[in-house]
C-alpha cells in the first residue's frame, strides 16, 4: 500500500481543493545551475547516461529537494524517451541539443513507425520506483510517508514528431511544417502513433510511482492557429482519454503544458466528452488573473514567472513573485468554489540561474502566499 | 508634387476604407528566396554592403514587384540601421544573425548613447527616394503614376534594445532582461533614446517618401505579461506619438507588429490619448476572426499565414489562404463600417521558398478575395 504523503498541498492545488499556501516547483528544477548536478553528471558521463540509470536519475531528481523546500519532486528524464525507444537513436551532442541518428521523413519512414516495446523504457519505470523510495522517510511517530509528490512527464505527440521528423530542435520547423501541410496524412499517422505511446508510457509510470503526470507540448505555439487543434490538441486529447485517473486511490492530476499556448487557452482546458487536464501550465507572456477568469477556474493553472526573473536581484524576485501570487488572487471564490494555482516558472529553469535566487523563490512564493491568505 | 498611386489597394485597407480585393505584401519579400536578389548581393559583397547602397537597395526592393503583382513594396534595409548609426557597429557574420561589436552593458554604456545624427542615415533615405522615382511610370495617357506605395520601417525601440544590450540574437535574453529586472532604470535610458531616434528616424523616411511606416516589435512577445507594457508597447507608444500623420496632404498609415504579441492585442490596438496604430500586424498563432472581433474593426489587421505554408503543394497554400480571408471575412459589416485586411505571412519570408509558391499565394489571395467580395 502507497505510504501517505506529508506534504500533498501541490496535489490539492491541482484539484482545487482549499491549501495553506501556494506549492511550487520548478521546470526542470534538477538541472545543470546546480553544481551537485554537474557532478553527478560527470560522473555519468553523457545526458543519457544519466537518464538512462536510475541511480543517478534518483541522485538528480532528490538534490534540488536538499536545497529547497519545494512541493514536488519531476522524474529527471527527458521528453523524448518515446521515440528514442521507436528506435530513431537518440542522442545528445555536447553544448547542442537532442539529435535523433533516423528522423522520420517520408512515407517508408513513416510505416516503420510504432507504439514501442514498453520494456525499453523499463530504465524510466525503475527510476520513478526508484525516487519514490527515497522519497519516503520516518516521522517522529514512526509512520512511513512521502516527503512530496512525485510527477512523471512525457513530451506531446505533436513536440515528439517536430523533434521526429526535423531529426533535432529547428528554428523554422520547416520539415515537419512541410509534412503537415503537405502530407497531413502522414503527420496523422505519426501523432496517432506518438498518442498511443505517450498514453501507455505515462500509465506506466502511474504504476510505477508517479502521483501526477505532466504532457510536455513544447513546441505546440509554433504552429498556426487552425493547425495547432489539429495537429497538437487532438493528440494531446487523445493522450488525456487513455491515461488512468486514479492509482492506489488517489486521483492523479493530469497537467498539460503548451508552450506559447496562451492564444488557445480556453480550448486546451475545456473537457471534450468528460475529458480533459486538471492543471495548465502557461507561459510568461499570460496574464494570470486574466487566464483565470477566461478558463472560470474549470481547471488548476501551473506558471508563470519568467525564468529571466531568477538574474535578478532578490528585492525584484520578491516583486515579481507578489505579482503573479496576486494576479491570480485568492484560491476561494465568492461562490465558495476554489481555483487553484501551482506556481512555477513559465519554462525550464535556466542553466545560468544564481542556486541562491531560487532560495528567495521559494521562500517568497510560500510566505507571501501565506500571508494573503491570513489577509484573505 | 507627389505623383499618384495607380494601385492604392494597400493603403486604403490600411485605412479601413472599402478595396475591391486583398491586398498582399509580404515580409521580406525582396529576400534570398529570389535567385535575382542572391545576384545583387553577391555584387554588393555583404548585407550591409547591399542596404547601404541605394542603387542596390533600389534594385532589390523592386525585384519582387517584377515576379508578382504585390500591391507594395518595402524598402529594402534592416531593423538595426538606428542603433549602427549610434556607433555599435553592426556587421552581419556569414550565416548567422547581426551582431554588435559594441554592445551596450553598463551604465557607463547607457551614458554613452544618444540619438544619433540623421546624417549617418543619410543611406536610407536615399533609398527612398531613389525607390520611389525607380516605382513611377508613365500610364497610356501620359500620365505619371506611382506603381504601388512604399512601405518604410524600423525596429521598436525594445527590439532595438534586445540586440543592443544582447549583442546579438540569443535564444534567452538573458543580457537584456537581466538589465530589465535588475536595472530598470538603464533600460527605460536605453528605450527612451531609442524611442525618440526611431520617430525621428521614420519621419525622415516619410518626408523622403515612404507612404506608410512599420515598427517591427520581433521580439517583444519574448517578453512576460507587465514587462511588455512597460518596456515594449509604452515606447512604441512613444514612437507612435512623435510620427508624422500626414505627408504631401496623404495619411501614412502606421504599422505595428509584435511577433508573438497576440495575448496583448487589444492593448497594442488601443489609441491612447488618440494615438494608436492604423494597423496591427498579427503571427499565424492568431485566429484572424477571432483578432478582428476583439479589436472591433477599430485597427485594420495584417497577417497573417505561416510562413511554412508555402512548402506546401499549390492546393493547400490555396486551401489556407482561403481559411485566413474567411476567417477574416466581408470587410463591410451590418453597421456599415469596414475593416481593413492586408494579407502577410505572420513572420519574413524563409530563404527555402520556392518562387512559384509566391505567385501562386499572390494570384489566389486576389482571385479568391475578389470572388468573396462579389458573393457578399
Amino acid at each position: 500500500m502507497d505510504v501517505p504523503l506529508r506534504n500533498d498541498t501541490f496535489v490539492r492545488a491541482c484539484l482545487r481543493q482549499p491549501t495553506d499556501y501556494t506549492p511550487v516547483w520548478l521546470m526542470r528544477q534538477a538541472g545543470r545551475y546546480l553544481a551537485e548536478y554537474r557532478e553527478t553528471r560527470a560522473k555519468a558521463g553523457s545526458f543519457m547516461g544519466l537518464a538512462t540509470n536510475p541511480a543517478f536519475a534518483t541522485e538528480v531528481t532528490l538534490q534540488p529537494l536538499e536545497r529547497y523546500p519545494l512541493d514536488a519532486a519531476i522524474l529527471f528524464s527527458d521528453i523524448l524517451t518515446v521515440p528514442d525507444a521507436m528506435g530513431l537513436g537518440l542522442s545528445f551532442a555536447l553544448g547542442e541539443g537532442p539529435r535523433f541518428a533516423q528522423p522520420v521523413r517520408d512515407e517508408a519512414d513513416v510505416a516503420r513507425l510504432a507504439v514501442p516495446d514498453m520494456d525499453k523504457l523499463r530504465y524510466v519505470f525503475d527510476a520513478v520506483a526508484s525516487i519514490r523510495r527515497a522519497l519516503e522517510t520516518t516521522e517522529a511517530d514512526g509512520r512511513r510517508v512521502a516527503r512530496v509528490p512525485l510527477i512523471g512527464f512525457s513530451g506531446s505527440p505533436w513536440t515528439l514528431a517536430c523533434y521526429m521528423v526535423e531529426g533535432s530542435g529547428s528554428d523554422d520547423y520547416r520539415l515537419v511544417k512541410s509534412m503537415l501541410y503537405g502530407r497531413p496524412d502522414l503527420m496523422h499517422r505519426i501523432l496517432a502513433i506518438n498518442a498511443d505511446a505517450v498514453a501507455l508510457y505515462l500509465n506506466l509510470q502511474i504504476e510505477a510511482g508517479a502521483q501526477a503526470v505532466m504532457v510536455f507540448d513544447s513546441w505546440g505555439g509554433v504552429l498556426a492557429d487552425g493547425a495547432f487543434q489539429t495537429f497538437s490538441l487532438a493528440y494531446t486529447r487523445r493522450v488525456l482519454r487513455q491515461l488512468r485517473r486514479e492509482h492506489a486511490g488517489r486521483r492523479v492530476p493530469h497537467i498539460v503544458f503548451t508552450k506559447g499556448g496562451g492564444p488557445w487557452l480556453e480550448e486546451i482546458a475545456a473537457p471534450v466528452d468528460g475529458v480533459g487536464p486538471d492543471v495548465v501550465g502557461l507561459d510568461w507572456t499570460v496574464n494570470l488573473g486574466a487566464a483565470r477568469r477566461r478558463v472560470d477556474d474549470g481547471v488548476a493553472l501551473q506558471g508563470n514567472l519568467d525564468p529571466a526573473v531568477l538574474f535578478a536581484p532578490a528585492a525584484a524576485i520578491r516583486a515579481e513573485v507578489e505579482r503573479a501570487l496576486e494576479s491570480f488572487g485568492p484560491s476561494e471564490r465568492a461562490d465558495g468554489r476554489h481555483g487553484g494555482h501551482v506556481f512555477n516558472l513559465g519554462h525550464g529553469i535556466s542553466q545560468h540561474t544564481p542556486p541562491d535566487a531560487v532560495a528567495t523563490l521559494v521562500e517568497h512564493v510560500h510566505g507571501h502566499s501565506r500571508r494573503l491568505r491570513r489577509r484573505g
